[in-house]
């Protein structure tokens, strides 16, 4: 078993980082808000005072953050993860972040000895808990080989996509789908309600049809009750979209749906809605479609 | 076993009246093209001069047509369809129509003292030929009784979704989602395509993620290499596309997602692509692009 | 001076019918709500009992009406404006309408030995108060040159650009623009406003600007108030959107901004401001960006 | 007369500098090449070894520079302009900028004991030299009154809009405008000329008409035949629309011409055009219609 460290234990981090722990791997930690920490100390890791110290103590040090901020507020400075990695330490960054962002830290963590990967999780804290997170990564392959065992105690599939940067590309890649697949389940539902048809009734056939997704499967429900807490929120699906967008600009690939869908989730910004699932793309379109009871 | 009619026997037309005939059913028939029908003959069906001798000779009629136009050109005139009904007699409309068109065709049915059901189709030629059809109806529930075990002859699963036209509004806002689905799919792919992972890569990937609706899982490959003949064109599914459009202008949708899309099948007219099927919408984004190679 | 007809005496139609009444032509005319005609028939206008009856008695007819259904009731039929047609009358359609039906409706005028012009004007009421109207023609050169006298007694700019139907294609083609800008304007305001400038001081600057067409100058203050009464309200805009796309279907031309600007109409609409001058558009975008006093 | 300063001296800026000089300022300049500064040093200008001296020397500091990365680089670090700025000095950023960006300095700048203003100005190279300038801009009033009489010497129109940062932010919701008039046309024009309309037909019809802004009357004519060099081109509209799009987000206001024109302009790059004038958004149009010749 092997020393690793994680640093950002939120809901998905957290979890994952129990994931590790239950595998019998030493693990170290920090998180920004200590108490989160708390149940994972209690299940034996060890609490470090600084990302650098997790990165000094671990032969494997994982991050799982929010955004591209976040990711240099934790490996950049005197203080940070970069600053503890050396020779022989691998750095996986498990966020998703800009393709560009993580070349650029990819750089800098070689530039002090180390090697990185990106790998970015496919699925929520559901799939998480049921054991079938599906990890891409990036990276060179001989790193890739190096941590490939650690990462199947993450999930089950464990996939190096290419390089450095392109693992985050796809994820991206793939989580603009999620929105733009979204607005336009909002408006089949929409076109139907208004045509008298219950919106029950209209999410029953298209949750069984040939658009049914599995986000559509699970999300489309979303429009007739909104889950207690959002389970990817208008900000977070935005700043994928943004992400997205900004790729698109570097690698001059126009992206017509995901622009479009983007000034949408704006709009659930102007109308308040920012905290709640990004299904709340529905409600945006159902105001402009003068749908007067949007939701129970 | 009924006696029952159908006009329009083209390869969808043509296998559901033969799924009817193989199930006992007394068969007339109608076809543009007298040649297309010579199989279904051989099996046992009676030619028939015009849609309204189909009619006249039968207690349950089905249409399956391409457009209104040539929903129009057999239904209306002294040789159509509506001037062979009368009291006791069902027409059942089984093409994708404008909501509103097939309203009014009931009306004009109801008119002539019969009554009419919108019963589109999901699935294709393939699912047609596993007994695999899904079968929406739409018109007045006692109507929708009466037919309902011919239809069942015809596929497994049959849903009475709603009023006259509401069956067809239904499948158009299904429909939207296909093309919208598909240009978001070719975005994602173009995106990790000029980032530098090959496409097979991607559609890999893409394929079994969350957004891999039916839809992305069968025709996703297609952006590698399109079939001999198209399943669903463009010129088809901007038809169904401006369906919708009109739906959502008359019922106050607004409709982004499909109004960009379609745009985009009008591009695909324009570079000459209107034959092939509609994941055509990839070339024009690849194009768009700068792929040199889009196709092999 | 000439034997004239009119048909379609609404605001725009009964203004042009008294420019040809004060230049002295013998003018004949019918109207769908005979008291809307009641000024023109005390000014001298004789009064037809039908369409048909107006182009009995003219050499020149023209007509200005709303759409091509109405375009279609007056112009159809025994009692329709063709069915008085013959050899040497020439009709002028003054009306916004698809290129298509236009086209259409020429054949027909062809087909009963008559010739006919599109003859739109671009300019508003006051402009045709100011005698500035323009008027675009579409027909054959010959038939233009016999009625060019006539058309100059209605504005002083009169230009033929090209053959049937090719004067009310420029024309919707040039509408489009009227509406996409009004959009954007809207976004550049909203912009403004929400970092903390007044509306009225954004509407100043962009008046005065690179961007300020004519439309702007006008238009833009609505976002300030909007008239009493619509200039061009919702639905007219957005018919000539629809012949727009229809065309640009019919001819190849991706619309993406016509497109998008549409579905914003259609929001307009489900936001119950169909009335309103289509400026509106900045009321349901205003919305979506959570401002809560859109409008005085 | 005052002791002056001016950093950035291209095109634009060199020729802004020049006006100061012939105003009969006493003018220290830097360039990042310092070539395009000879005929300036020539004319009397003081030339300066980094920034920070040019902001040593002078009273009143002057920027102009391509975009935000480029304003930190001559702003920033030991040899950038706050480094020399100190109280009774006045700082006066003529670049195109984000709001975010440009607040963001002038509280730098305040640190430092001076003031901030942002002062883009409207116009081109060729309105600069018939002395026709406006300035817009952003910032306390006592400092832009102090500043005044010297931005009069620049151009005739001086305007205070707001705060620091609000007079970019007018600049860029003016721009976005550009942008998306420019797409519009590009539709019109496309239409009319599949519909048999010459292109220099439309083009002169629309140019004076309801949508002929000053933009589209200069900049309608490059669809028949771009310039030698480029106004403003690819790459610098999509700054711009950048900076409006963050904006947007950043305040909560959807773009959706914004929006999707940006992505036509990313268009524009993959197929090469990108250091064209930013009309080349009619080439990629021309290109999807399928127009075999889209430019002389």
């Amino acid at each position: 078993m092997a020393k690793v460290g994680f640093v950002g234990l939120g809901v998905m981090g957290g979890g994952i980082a129990r994931r590790l722990l239950d595998a019998g791997h030493e693990l170290a930690g920090w998180n920004r808000t200590k108490e989160k920490a708390a149940p994972l100390v209690e299940a034996g890791m060890t609490w470090c005072d600084s990302p650098r110290e997790v990165a000094d103590r671990s032969g494997v040090v994982f991050t799982m953050v929010t955004n591209v901020a976040a990711l240099e507020a934790v490996t950049g400075g005197p203080d940070g993860i970069v600053a503890g990695l050396g020779p022989g330490k691998v750095y996986v960054d498990m966020s998703t972040v800009s393709p560009a962002a993580s070349r650029e830290l990819a750089e800098r963590v070689r530039a002090a000895g180390a090697e990185m990967l990106d790998a970015p999780v496919s699925g929520s804290v559901a799939t998480l808990e049921q054991g079938k997170l599906s990890v891409m990564v990036g990276g060179d392959a001989a790193t890739f080989e190096r941590v490939e065992p650690i990462l199947h105690d993450i999930g089950p599939t464990v996939t190096r996509v290419g390089e450095n940067g392109q693992a985050v590309l796809v994820k991206i890649a793939h989580n603009l789908q999620l929105a733009v697949q979204m607005l336009a389940f909002s408006e089949g539902v929409l076109l139907a309600e208004k045509g008298g048809i219950a919106r029950e009734v209209a999410v029953e056939v298209f949750t069984s049809s040939a658009i049914a997704s599995p986000m559509v499967k699970y999300r489309g429900p979303f429009v007739l009750e909104q889950p207690d807490e959002a389970w990817f929120d208008v900000n977070m699906m935005q700043k994928d979209m943004l992400y997205a967008l900004e790729a698109g600009r570097q690698l001059d690939v126009p992206l017509p749906t995901t622009a479009i869908t983007n000034e949408y989730l704006t709009a659930a910004r102007g109308l308040g809605l920012e905290r709640q699932d990004f299904a709340a793309l529905f409600d945006v379109l159902a105001q402009l479609a003068g749908v007067e009871k949007v939701r129970d």
